[in-house]
């Protein structure tokens, strides 16, 4: 028998944060919590990552998860918008690494295979997904649906790991 | 009459973190010492940027600024690199916004132009500046130089800012 383990997922973005926490115990999936930090639009950069910092701390503080995964984000060809999209991604490595809990990252592209079954799935069949294999979860926006995502993809491969070793 | 006011200048970088600080009292610049903050290649993006960010934290303690400058680095063409300098920028402007510091930007080109007079001047011609402006100061690295070129903007448009309100 395993101990159940906490895991939260990111998917960071400088506006919106989506975080999603999970438990797995065996094989066992459940939901716990999720949603979303925001950061004001009118505030200036650094205020703006200091936002999304105390938010993710609070997260960690309410959450207690054993580990942390955070989203690949996609790439955008616009460099000033990939900058922006590093800054939060940055923050949202580090408040963890911070807080001494491991980190990993994965491909937006393996979360929604892993979620889906699909590389190229749309935002709605996440969704439905996370519905289905998180029946008591009601992810209120596409930001912590996509969180739980990355939680579960992990929740995989923590354990695909394991039983290879 | 003024008192002195101690500028960090940062020049942000996931392997290497250019560091300066100077002094402004009236019109008067003075050295007081910069660095370079390593991160090293070997180990995990969260802990790259924890590295970062105990290294920029002992700087802020050591060298206690009151204000802190941050150069909006050269926005490069290949979106990996772009999103990897996203990272370590994020931190150097979430690093002294925890600390309760104001945070100001300053974009390349016009940290040229204000140490250089154009701004298009290549390393070499802002290491020769420095020397000139920060007789005191001996860069061990580019990095170290750029950060002490921010600090020196911040120290001239704050003045302008001042002159002007």
């Amino acid at each position: 028998m395993t101990a159940p383990v906490r895991i939260l997922g990111l998917d960071p973005g400088l506006r919106r944060t989506g975080w999603g926490l999970v438990t797995i115990e065996g094989s066992r999936l459940a939901y716990v919590a999720s949603g979303v930090v925001l950061s004001s639009d009118k505030a200036a950069l650094a205020d703006r990552l200091r936002e999304l910092h105390d938010g993710i701390a609070e997260v960690l503080r309410t959450g207690m998860p054993d580990e942390v995964a955070v989203e690949e984000t996609f790439v955008n060809t616009n460099a000033q918008s990939t900058l922006k999209l590093g800054h939060a991604r940055g923050v949202a490595l580090l408040v963890p690494a911070l807080a001494g809990l491991p980190v990993a990252e994965y491909a937006a592209n393996l979360v929604k295979k892993s979620v889906v079954g699909a590389g190229h799935a749309d935002k709605r069949q996440i969704q439905a997904m996370i519905r289905i294999l998180l029946p008591k979860a009601d992810p209120a926006s596409d930001d912590a649906a996509d969180a739980l995502a990355v939680a579960i993809t992990h929740a995989h491969h923590r354990r695909a790991r394991a039983l290879g070793a």
